[in-house]
């Protein structure tokens, strides 16, 4: 046990790779990439806001002097430095890139830094040669340490206690309109501990759960028919997704039973080919096999899963053809649907987390039709 | 009269002015840059979403699969080239720059490109020196066509109707948290004609009033105290942005009256101080001196207005020693205030737009603390 903070640990770690791979030092700006290393969060703004993490020494954050304050209390930085409106950011850009000896160096810089900023850093270190800083950090976030993994678990249990919450309507649900129950989901989230919502949820009921990218409307919940219930929400920044299709209040038809039958056993073989050093392509085909053997290949339009971390969507992407080979600490979806247009739609989807020999999920909660 | 649209009028614009600077074309992404000259609007996104406006030819529009149909709805450009998700966007943007021989040009890149995004330009293009289309389109933005005024004036008009609405609660405003009464607002934007909130609203009663980043929480209004009202709304992707400060069912005290006729009389200042050649500088110490003479200069925190178009937050920028000169055209917020720590706040904005021969206002809803 250290007394460092996890922000830190994961700094040290991004300046030991810097090192190694013969990089001078990451560039970063209000981004994932920001929050991950210094614990400070905020949106992208008209202001210079740059740290600097050199490969040695000690990082440097220079900020507008209205974000001083803010950055002190919510970063492990010592070295802030505050720039007044009345000066010119991109002078003290170039006094930073001189402290650290950086013209002439490898930087990386942030991938969705924006160009005014890249320009000023460019035109400080003339000599310098860029590329982008994923190439580093992308390889450390993929591999969710225990911080992470704590909250990524409370988020999940958080959506799970909110799925429960509205199995439990049954009958109740039935005449709800979609944007109605979105509206109960983010009461239920927060009444879990939740923050917001990681994303819109989605709630497609019949013929619009068919559609992957409806999120909710003013049609209302019928009895017996399928609901594709996808939602998630935030704790400690990290995000949570997980989906359930679910009937309220009347039975299912059998071939509701049986799409939904087959999406689940898709989804279990698909968290079942989950461990290390098999491929991300490998865990999309396993889950894929099931459906296409069923017949409804065409019907399963999208990828099976994806990364999830302080973004809700990123590395590693459960895709066709992804060679990328699973890691211990990965986190991702598992998520197959098949989409009958015009009818109905089916998804369930866990995160589950990559451990030594297999995985583990991180949602608990039921993944039937009814309960 | 033609039957071009504003979008193409202003892409036209765009061109003949890369032409005289000798710039060779502007490289947009999702922005407002983009929206403007395009008519389509996005977030931006992880995808390659670029569109080439070259200083001479039709401009190249090159989007991700996904979102081809709505491009050649949204906009009037007809190069629209569609990448899909098994291609090599770099490649893509290589071609482009191929086409229209951009290598060894200088080019202006949208001042927010990602540089994830900028990067691949930069190795498509390695003969190239780049520079910031706001350069450009910045002095194009700021004088507002007639499309844009009327947007502008319609948002304007909805938000005035909702400052009345907010009025004639009167009493029954007392008892309401800023958070419930921040609701209404909403709402009445909506029944109004208007798009959402331009911004967070703004309801600063009391003592909260004397924070001008203030935006609202649990605190009840009280009869006679003073209540900071600012917020907007937006009609075809334009805002508005205006402020009254009100009492609601109760008489205000005579310092909370004095206070509120000073910035009255120092927002009519800076109103009339506007006109065509004068500086924005010169505005802002026209609304300054009013409210330094009478002895509250150092509780004026702050410029005394900003330029508003498809950002709410552009130039012109309405602050101390800002030599840049008015022009017909620009449309600028004036709200000067005083800020009294502990007791309370007064400001009031209007949007300006600058004429011929002087200004109009955008915001005809009365200014004073009662009706």
């Amino acid at each position: 046990m250290t007394d460092t903070t996890p922000p830190e640990r994961r700094t040290r770690a991004v300046q030991e790779r810097l090192g190694v791979h013969g990089d001078d030092a990451a560039v970063l700006f209000p981004s994932h990439n920001l929050q991950y290393t210094t614990g400070f969060s905020e949106e992208p703004g008209e202001r210079h806001l740059l740290a600097f993490l050199p490969a040695d020494g000690d990082p440097v954050f220079l900020v507008p002097e209205l974000s001083a304050q803010q950055v002190r209390q919510a970063s492990w930085i010592d070295d802030v430095r505050a720039w007044s409106d009345t000066e010119n950011p991109a002078e003290r850009v170039a006094a930073v890139v001189d402290d650290l000896g950086l013209d002439g160096g490898h930087l990386l810089v942030d991938d969705t830094m924006h160009a005014r900023f890249t320009q000023d850093l460019r035109a400080a270190a003339p000599q310098a040669t860029f590329g982008l800083a994923s190439e580093l950090l992308g390889p450390l976030r993929v591999r969710k340490d225990d911080a992470e993994l704590d909250a990524l678990r409370r988020a999940a249990a958080a959506a799970d206690a909110a799925v429960d919450d509205l199995r439990a309507l049954g009958a109740d649900a039935v005449g709800l309109t979609e944007t109605e129950l979105a509206g109960q989901i983010e009461d239920r989230l927060a009444a879990h501990g939740g923050t917001g919502v990681s994303f819109e949820p989605i709630v497609g009921s019949g013929p619009n759960g068919a559609m992957p990218h409806h999120t909710h409307g003013d049609r209302e919940i019928r009895a017996g028919e399928p609901v594709v219930l996808d939602f998630g929400t935030r704790v400690d920044g990290y995000p949570s997704d997980q989906t359930r299709t679910v009937v309220f209040g009347g039975d299912p038809s059998e071939r509701v039973r049986e799409v939904h039958d087959l999406v689940r056993r898709a989804q279990q073989a698909g968290v079942e080919a989950v461990e290390p050093g098999v491929t991300a392509g490998a865990v999309d085909a396993a889950a894929r096999e099931v459906i296409a053997d069923a017949g409804y290949g065409d019907q399963f339009v999208h990828r099976t899963g994806h990364g999830v971390g302080l973004a809700v969507h990123e590395a590693p992407y459960i895709v066709a053809d992804n060679d990328r080979e699973l890691e211990p600490g990965m986190v991702f979806s598992v998520e197959p649907g098949v989409y009958l247009e015009g009818e109905f739609g089916v998804r369930i989807e866990d995160l589950v987390v990559v451990t030594e020999n297999g995985c583990e999920r991180l949602n608990g909660t039921e993944r039937g039709l009814s309960i």
